[in-house]
């Protein structure tokens, strides 16, 4: 996106106030994030919430062992008039039985209080440690004290409170003009893996002042999860605790934007954008990650094999441990396609890796080029892609991974429990 | 075992000859490994042969890179004549086209006429670099020296032939009496992953002078191998290149042994237990690991669930990386669990860390005990257990892993194609 773009202009707000950013800069949301003390320092309780009707749409994990809040999450979401979302991190609320649940419910009815809603009205999201009794005093105080500051915070404040070991706060944003009309959408995330250890929930939340019918926005929402977050592999584990969370509260005031228009499709194409930027900086963020790769499959039979493909590829640990030594070892990347369900003729497969200083094809329809030197330019840059292209239909798809390396081992290992 | 069952008795053979070992020892059996350049230094080819009609069994890797030794030896066992192997290593024959295929030909063409059979009698396989083609003149040297030396070799000659990066051969065998009869079971494998990348494959060779009708015995060895070498995991990835093959001789000279007799639980017990020792060097022997990993899961509602779930966990990157770092990090577990298919109740599973020096439970149904610290003596043997009971059901089943460490990521880093 350009420059301009980057903080939105407070239309709709009070023209005296002071510029807003990330999420406080989408008309008709407020958020903040304060520290209560679950975390040392950093920050470590959000509130997110609509000042109008919204529509709401969300992902959850598919874990067996979901946590509370997720549970609970669940249910509100189907009931279907929530509006608001509170976040704690430092701990995940996870495998803590009747005291758990007991615990997350009155995360949203103290922050339906403080909002003024209904607790029906609120989702609650938590990450950090698992196996342990929320400090529900702390927990108290801050959504009292998180509640007060919404006018005023910034949206880097509120992405730092969803963090446990990010190294940096995760916000990404674009605005789109089509039809004289304008949307912004805004989200926060958090990292997955190669942090630390029981804190390895990916949470996401995104915000648009785009009027969208719910069951279209939980639609949108499932769609861009399944291209996005879904893409990315950081070491292969979902948490107990993973959720993406979206409200489209309408505040751009229009009629509601419908499937296959000009507004939806500029309006789908700033959702997948963001949740884009979001996703690859996830491992990219990873402890010890040198390198973002990105694996393109083309040539696919359908989308399903071409996102298998990808993400075989990208969860590998020989290849991401080849990528992190700088070597275009495609054997490995064979070795990773040819174990999956995937349709794939071996006599055409097409291998080449690239990056900003260059590249070079490796296999060519099955018949190896010899450029292995030419290749291993890719990885002069952080970013670099490994494309395949299977020659088999015309399906394509993009996952996401960083490389293995020694680090990540002695981040992962010396973490005691 | 008991030391007296280790080396074989020389039954059946010349009463002069010096003691046979490993594979040699099974009466019928004649095997070499000799160097002929394919590796700088150890033996890269051997043989084993059947002096008489064999039953043959094998599994192959399921990838669709499959190799060309892979996918003519698939048909040669179809035929259903085989009674010798061929085996190289330092080279894969695999993503070689057509010439490959017509190299892989003609080992078996140079094995048969050496050994005087017929090529159709003739299997081979093929471990180490992918995408090169072989030196076929260093393999047709190989062969004929190979041939030549049958009557002397040791066991752990061939067991070094098959080998590539493994830090050490890797040879079990058994001797079982039953019913008046006496079976020796004997095998050899080499290792897979957590090794030099591209030659990651796992072979597997067993032999026994059981007599045992060629159904029968391919149902034992499929049957075997699901409960040993794929219950194994060193770093997820399948090669191009991985098969465990088998033959039974019938030199012991008794009636076929049938399914449901006691010589059949005998036989049965052993051949199992020649290749759970196998199965369990492969791990034991990753470059860099410094546990192996144990996972028994009890209680599941099905088998496929019970491995399932133990294979979810001894293939997690966090379980693994914990492992090294000696914490007895359950939530890990709880996550890689709850990502399966696997029927679970979250308030009913039981998890439990022991060693040689001690242990403790950590979960017990679905409660957290805090035992964190008598836990953590399960990390100061290398081999150590972790327990799961899902209280699901009755079904139960074991995976071994090996952890996960900075050595692993130097090792498969440092290796350039």
């Amino acid at each position: 996106m350009t420059e301009d773009t980057t903080t939105f202009s407070s239309k709709g707000q009070q023209a005296t106030q002071m510029t807003k950013t990330g999420i406080n800069a989408v008309p008709g949301f407020r958020a903040n994030g304060v520290h209560c003390g679950l975390k040392r320092k950093r920050r470590d309780m959000a509130l997110i919430v609509s000042d109008r009707v919204t529509s709401a749409a969300a992902v959850f994990t598919q874990n067996a062992f979901a946590a509370a809040p997720v549970l609970l999450s669940k249910r509100r979401i189907k009931a279907g008039d929530v509006r608001a979302i509170v976040v704690n991190s430092g701990n995940a609320n996870a495998c803590t039985g009747t005291r758990g649940a007991k615990d997350a419910e009155e995360m949203t009815v103290l922050a339906a209080r403080a909002l003024g809603l209904k607790p029906e009205q609120v989702m609650v999201a938590s990450t950090g440690i698992i196996g342990r009794p929320l400090d529900m005093e702390k927990i108290r105080t801050g959504i009292t004290e998180c509640a007060g500051g919404l006018d005023t915070a910034t949206g880097d404040e509120v992405a730092e409170a969803i963090t446990t070991t990010d190294a940096y706060t995760k916000q990404a944003e674009r605005s789109v003009e089509v039809e004289g009309r304008t949307f912004h959408v805004a989200g926060i995330a958090k990292g997955a893996g190669m942090i630390h250890p029981n804190m390895a929930t990916m949470l996401g939340f995104v915000v648009t002042d785009a009027p969208v019918a719910e069951d279209h926005f939980q639609a949108l929402l499932a769609e861009t999860v399944d291209e996005t977050f879904n893409m990315i592999s950081v070491d292969g584990d979902e948490s107990t605790n993973d959720m993406v969370a979206a409200f489209a509260n309408g505040a751009e005031g229009g009629a509601l934007v419908a499937p296959g228009t000009p507004e939806w499709h500029a309006l789908s194409d700033a959702f997948r954008a963001v949740c884009t930027d979001l996703a690859k900086m996830i491992p990219t963020d990873g402890e010890g990650a040198t390198h973002l790769i990105e694996v393109v499959v083309e040539g696919a039979a359908s989308v399903a094999d071409a996102r298998a493909a990808a993400r075989a590829v990208s969860s590998s640990n020989l290849v991401k441990a080849a990528v992190y030594g700088g070597d275009p070892n495609w054997g490995r990347i064979v070795a990773a396609l040819g174990q999956t369900e995937v349709a794939i003729d071996p006599a055409s497969v097409s291998i080449t890796f690239d990056g900003a200083e260059g590249g070079a094809t490796v296999l060519d329809k099955g018949e190896p080029t010899g450029a292995l030197k030419d290749a291993a330019r890719a990885f002069a840059t952080k970013e670099m892609r490994i494309r395949i292209d299977l020659a088999s239909g015309d399906a394509s798809a993009t996952a996401w991974g960083s490389d293995l390396t020694e680090a990540y081992v002695r981040f992962n290992s010396a973490y005691s429990t």
